[in-house]
């Protein structure tokens, strides 16, 4: 393990003095199955079928909040010691559990003496869940997202180390389709063959659901695989990443089975340039919208500005895509420890890939590659 | 393809009626990535990242509902034809996309004549998007999952069909993990194993997060693997399936590498025997809660009614765990046509295990078993 019981403790030490600092009795952290990163930023615990919360209050200590069937998983996993299951948290097909006497958000309320809340992972919190909250008279429930933010958008030392092994773990999956990719495969063979690679060498999981998208489908900015079957001179995308601890990586790469078009490989490469062009860009000091103004200008110049659909990076971590977003429209500066996905996604009527690959941005100097393997015109 | 264009109209169409039959406008269906079944029972649509929605109206053609990404992504996936964007299903890092010009809910009521809407995924229907929707003066708000239910819950041949070829892939990845399971190898790269095996034979994806939870592992009701290294004598459970045009299998089964405690020996043949029952007594007619009285009896009468947390079945479709569930407090009869996960889950302190397989209730005699390659002991 590269992150210790000791650095989640002290997560929820800081999270507990945002909460002594605004105002509020507590934070609800509300995570689900492929929206974990709150709830497993504190607990380590990361929820399946079920949702799940951490809460943090003024004065006690945390807990994790389940629902009724994940108790031993949860125990096993957690680093928080105080579990209270809930039937809020149960999974989406609202099972019964006839005999269950589980507590409400009252006497959880009571019991922490929480009069003002904050929730995160607001614009995903159930409907249901905030309408039993705010049953409770005189609670007022406020978006903390923003106080989240503050701790989780610099990195430690330890969450660089998951991010580089991640994203290492990541470049095995791809090595593996390079080696095994042939006509005729299917873009979910694929995807297997990645999963596989990755599961052997140390990762826990798929980062994300990761995809293949060829031929016609390159296009397609997020996307999942289907049964089509790769064939030789279109482009055939993969987006690939391991999760190491809760953090996740992601390498972009075109591939294309020779003989390559001109047209193909000419569009490739501009959006190869462009990414090589982040890392050198991505400096502590410099402004996120001029670094993304530049990027986007070098394309546009080249003649494909057309193919863009947003700014050439994102924020990473425990998410594939975390805030912030390098936009042209950004107002913030690039600062050291800060961890990006170079995303030079580019599309057009029927082709288009996506470069990508994680990055640190240093003190000093250029930004640190997680991973550059296989970052290169890949025709075979 | 198993499932037409046609079966899809068809299910537009029918819930349509639906909204016309009970005095709403519409009806909303909502979706996640990791709960696409809605959503993509109508559009075969399935989001990833983003959320997605479709919107049944009284009179106009359904419309599928995405996020700001995932243009080229649903329109090579959709089955229905109309394609809206909003911000409100972005992505849950909240881009800002600057300079999109999307519709508000406001747009699309009026658009649609909707002055009433009933919401499906009304449990995880975020608090945001319901307060923006409620925003608009004079739209009543229901919960419709009621409603969805009557469509969803009693399948269509081909939808059998896809359940069928989902529950024969999963076997191939539960054969693919006896052919290369040995101690040492880890949790995940077993799951690897069968992800792969699953993905070069058909699946579109894995049905659910599959899992392999081993020793003290063993007792957890829902789990994800871990790098944990799997040992001689102790059980190693599986959970694996496979998904077929929406539709996701699973078959459960415990393996140990011998020799095999006799303790354990005997707790895995209780739960096999009480799981083989099942697929007996699933017959139309058969009231639900006497079958899950009836197998929960067998097993107390064994000793073991202290292992048990739930009752013996579920329904499954899309989702591997539906609506409705067979429990001791079930009001309904089982139906012909009628599709469920025969589970038994069974816990103690240090060892569980969940034998699992689909089946269909026939009109006459026991049910169709869906899976049942390595439904036995498997002692390696």
């Amino acid at each position: 393990m590269i992150l210790t019981q000791t650095e989640l403790i002290e997560r929820c030490r800081r999270a507990q003095q945002l909460v002594q600092g605004n105002g509020i009795d507590a934070i609800l952290v509300f995570s689900t199955e492929s929206e974990p990163a709150g709830v497993r930023y504190f607990s380590d615990y990361w929820p399946s079928f079920e949702t799940a919360g951490v809460l943090i209050s003024k004065e006690n200590a945390p807990a994790l909040i389940i629902g009724p069937e994940s108790r031993t998983y949860a125990a096993s996993r957690s680093k928080i010691a105080e579990i209270i299951q809930m039937m809020d948290f149960r999974e989406s097909s609202q099972p019964d559990y006839p005999g269950s006497k589980l507590p409400s958000w009252r006497d959880i309320f009571s019991r922490y003496g929480i009069q003002k809340i904050g929730i995160t992972g607001f614009h995903m919190f159930p409907h249901t869940m905030m309408q039993n909250i705010i049953g409770i008279p005189g609670v007022p429930v406020s978006n903390a997202d923003g106080l989240l933010r503050q701790l989780m958008q610099k990195k430690s030392p330890a969450e660089i180390d998951c991010l580089r092994r991640a994203a290492k773990i990541s470049e095995l999956g791809f090595k593996a389709i390079l080696e095994a990719i042939r006509p005729g495969m299917t873009e979910v063979e694929l995807c297997g063959i990645a999963t596989a690679a990755m599961l052997a060498n140390g990762a826990e999981a798929a980062g994300y659901p990761i995809w293949c998208c060829s031929g016609p489908n390159s296009n397609q900015a997020i996307s999942r695989p289907t049964l089509r079957k790769v064939r030789q001179s279109e482009i055939i995308h993969f987006s690939i990443g391991a999760k190491v601890e809760g953090y996740s990586a992601s390498i972009g790469r075109p591939v294309v089975l020779g003989p390559c078009p001109e047209a193909i490989r000419k569009f490739m490469q501009v959006g190869l340039d462009a990414s090589d062009m982040t890392f050198d860009l991505m400096r502590a000091g410099a402004p996120a919208a001029e670094v993304a103004c530049k990027i986007h200008n070098f394309v546009i110049e080249r003649g494909y500005g057309h193919t863009l659909l947003y700014g050439p990076a994102h924020g990473c971590g425990q998410m594939e895509c975390e805030y912030p977003f390098l936009e042209t429209s950004s107002t913030y500066r690039l600062e050291a420890g800060m961890t990006f996905m170079a995303d030079m996604f580019m599309a057009e009527k029927n082709m288009g890939f996506r470069w990508e690959d994680g990055l640190v941005v240093r003190a000093k100097g250029p930004a640190e590659e997680l991973s550059n393997f296989g970052r290169k015109i890949n025709i075979l």
